[in-house]
């Protein structure tokens, strides 16, 4: 047969003129440039891809334009300039670029707005009229799941006891995650329920709390599986609507991005949801809760950026220790206020090894959570041999760092390792920290300006919903290492505070550049989306305790307004 | 504060010009009507979006236009009529809608393009030699996993042995899939590996053959799980070069569009992981292997259309019985062959109806596997009861319905029930049919005439990889009954005959139907996706044999062309 006359396709092409863009003028610009340095602008011009084309030094002057007579000889007319699709005088308020969390749990955060809080309690009493008023409001409900508590904000000195829980709730199962969610709390029918007897012994990773021979009720790190595997899990609907309430308060508070730290195949349907229905407005840098995830969410390499730059699996997280307030964060010398505990590695150190290969050779990033001074050890070990297989920029991510040896400071920058660190867990544990330690053993105790002198790339996070997410906090206390009471005065370990310029590329630039998203956004460079806020106060040149009061005005994420303060 | 002045945002709307759209010009056109019936026509224009704009009776004329000396008084310049974005002279070519597989199974058709397949074995010595070929080609292996034999193929009488296996490669485990995936022969390592022993009994559903008190190497239905629990799933890499190859293999016989019967989240992954980097070319209605999986993939309710009307996951395929082949069907009275045996239902008759409510709760399509008569009795009893609760268009579909009982096929209309069928099967089957089930029981056997004849949609699939997903031998076949060698000779029970048009509308109009895609493509009417293909002879005038016999030339999907003969 004769084949087909592919030269008939005939190709008329007509130009298509591009959407014209938008500027946002008068503002007092605040970006970073790619030395972490600020820089200042005026106006903000937008391009037909919602990104940023040019900061404007001056105001934002329209192009002059006088329309020929007649066209040249020959040429057709020529197009009149690009018009601006849109113009927002911002009235010289403060505009700085989005902000970006380097470390938080995104349907966790969710969820927990549409579960039981008791982060509010202050006492075990006022704790137990909570839950009893929740479990009346939500009758029906076949287990009361809530978070938040926190035993040290109760002033209660020990752990609180499934009797005591049951004395709120006795009829159905009660599960209760401790704030930092390394520990949960169940009352006798949750026991009951998972078939836990006074013989059931803890797995490797986690410590079942006794009394009288007896679990007493709380349940730390991996000995948490065995009440959670017969927990119900959240329907897709309540996922749907979690996510949907974690975006907005994200945007209210100034998070155009987040790196969502351990997302399940569960959580990765509810962000894929969202964004088929256009309905994605934080930029989700994802890392997988484990390597099985990571296969079945990403496949033989990480996901390319979907949705405009709005969705990315690039790596794993794992675990390697739990945290200091459940005395589950793994030290190389006993707890200061637990002679005899050290806490305990969650990964043996040669699977750990064995997950980073996994993930390396596929080039996936790897970010672990290393809390205690032997795991951060352990774990800069561990990216040290890796480093002699797997070459090229790979952004070991050591999520937390919180406690590091002095003489291992030294050793994040030229191995390529990233502290992704969380400025206000400092200010919620610094009494704590202190206990579990021990003057002696502090420093390099959330060691930020000791990171910076060390040329380690320093990326801010607040780890919510073990915080609050507001970055405003975050970048206060980075500046002032005091609290929201402005506790203790002139800061926790002072010389440990790090500079406004330090505090916003953290929440910015390095928390971009984090999560491989640093071409794509986080400072207001051109060429990047164009996310940004309009803010109620000059930060630049405010003292920390006035921009953790700091309200935003309105967040945009790719050239586009997704929220307005009051609507 | 002051409010952000937000009248200041001045829209200055530019007209957008559209893409201009396209002709095939100069075609022999065939189509479907909305009453199933075919209509001709000359020329195709698809319009900007890749959508079908018109269905010309003539040739394509370009329309006239003279330039005016000057714009209207007061107005602007008139923008020239919108020229053409391509143009194809067809030379006269028959042009038909895109073909659509109402019942396949994709990944698994991918994967047995890059797997052992012994489809074409004559005899067990030489898919012996063939199993024994493939192991050496394919050193290093952990497993040698295939499929496509058939001992009636072999002439064999008998289900072939674990003994016989071993001849073949005894060092590793080798698990091979039946023809039908109903039945599988393991080796003896393969049985070790599993763990199974003289005591393993068969889960409900399945079936262990035995010989001289020990598992013989063959495993029926349900019983496949005991070996399969250990066989190494395909990684994410094998499934995205499986989905390529079973993508280019459908779109060069023709296949744009496929209802893929029981989706794992492994293969969804592997979907979305084609089409996020724009390489799904063929348009796929998922069908959730099972509730876990529906729910996983698809959350509180069916997905939107994705990519351009690419993938949507809108069900869940259930499984009633098994295949003729395997003795797995469950019939109303005992096997002819094989006295004492009727098969057996692998849902009980409680779950089944809870499965679909689950499904249909959330608007969730059902899909139900049914071959049997006793099968198909109760499934039809089942939609019966749940349509009292759930109303609407539910459009429940029946697959395979191969055995149906004469009284039972005026219940599919009134019910709202569709016969999802696979032509080529009949022209498989027919000698194991009868013997099956004894010349007295055939009437309602693959009675495609009497669907048509009892006002049922009655789509047409192949059941891919369980037969070649050639539609044009299914055409021939629809139009027959008569197989690829002409047998027998007028037609098995020629009485359920269909003519072109009703064969044509099962593989297009009515399959698309049957997935909720006939407001999106599947018969050339304005306003749908622009599937369709250039074929090598008038299949409406042409014998079964030489339909059979059809080259597809180009496939277009969307308005593009996705295939090309020969390149």
């Amino acid at each position: 047969m004769k084949p087909l006359y592919l030269a008939a396709i005939v190709a008329l092409a007509l130009p298509l003129p591009a959407l014209a863009a938008g500027v946002i003028d008068n503002v007092n610009g605040i970006a970073i440039d790619p030395n972490g340095k600020v820089v200042r602008f005026a106006a903000l011009m937008i391009d037909d891809d919602g990104k940023v084309e040019k900061l404007l030094p001056g105001r934002y002057q329209e192009p002059k334009y006088e329309r020929p007579k007649k066209p040249k000889k020959g040429q057709p007319w020529p197009e009149p300039p690009k018009g601006l699709a849109f113009k927002l005088d911002a009235g010289g308020k403060t505009l700085i670029p989005g902000l970006i969390d380097a470390h938080g749990h995104v349907m966790g955060y969710g969820l927990s707005l549409i579960t039981l809080d008791l982060s509010e309690t202050r006492s075990l009493a006022e704790a137990q009229a909570e839950i009893r008023a929740y479990a009346q409001a939500n009758a029906g409900r076949k287990w009361i799941i809530g978070t938040g508590w926190n035993q040290e904000q109760w002033g209660l000195g020990r752990f609180p006891t499934a009797a005591e829980l049951d004395a709120a709730v006795g009829d159905i199962p009660v599960w209760l995650e401790r704030i930092d969610g390394h520990a949960g709390w169940a009352n006798s029918a949750a026991i009951r329920a998972a078939g836990i007897t006074p013989a059931t012994r803890a797995p490797m990773g986690g410590r079942i709390e006794m009394a009288g021979g007896k679990p007493s009720g709380v349940f730390v790190d991996k000995a948490m599986d065995l009440i959670q595997k017969v927990t119900p899990p959240p329907a897709p609907k309540d996922r749907d609507i979690a996510l949907e309430k974690a975006q907005r308060a994200l945007l209210a508070v100034g998070i155009t991005g987040i790196a969502d730290m351990g997302t399940s195949i569960e959580d990765w349907q509810a962000f894929r949801r969202s964004a088929d229905r256009g309905a994605l407005r934080v930029r989700i840098m994802s890392y997988a809760y484990g390597i099985d995830n990571m296969v079945l969410i990403a496949g033989p390499e990480p996901t390319p950026w979907l949705y405009d730059d709005h969705l990315r699996m690039g790596g794993v997280k794992l675990l390697l220790d739990g945290a200091l307030g459940s005395r589950g964060a793994w030290l190389r010398a006993d707890y200061a206020d637990a002679p005899g505990q050290r806490g305990l590695p969650m990964i043996p150190d040669t699977q750990l090894r064995n997950f980073m290969s996994r993930a390396a050779m596929d080039n996936f990033q790897v970010a672990v959570h290393a809390i205690g001074d032997a795991a951060n050890h352990e774990l800069l070990n561990a990216i040290e041999e890796l480093n002699d297989t797997y070459k090229g920029d790979r952004r070991w991510r050591i999520e937390h760092a919180q406690i590091v040896m002095p003489s291992d400071l030294p050793r994040f920058g030229p191995l390529g390792a990233i502290a992704s660190m969380q400025p206000v867990h400092e200010a919620s544990d610094w009494r704590m920290a202190t206990a579990r330690l021990g003057e002696a053993r502090l420093n390099g105790a959330y060691a930020w300006k000791a990171m910076l002198d060390n040329k380690v790339p320093l990326a801010f996070g607040s780890d919510v919903p073990v915080e609050s997410p507001n970055p405003f906090a975050g970048i206060a206390v980075a500046m002032s290492r005091e609290d929201g009471k402005g506790e203790p005065a002139g800061g926790w370990m002072p010389e440990q505070r790090v500079g406004f310029d330090a505090a916003l590329d953290g929440f910015t630039r390095q928390a971009a550049y984090a999560g491989f998203a640093d071409k794509k956004f986080g400072s207001l460079v051109p060429g990047q989306r164009a996310d940004f806020l309009l803010i109620d106060r000059d930060i630049s040149t405010a003292r920390p305790a006035d921009i953790r009061q700091t309200q935003v005005l309105e967040t945009w994420i790719g050239g586009k307004r997704v929220y307005i303060k009051g609507q």
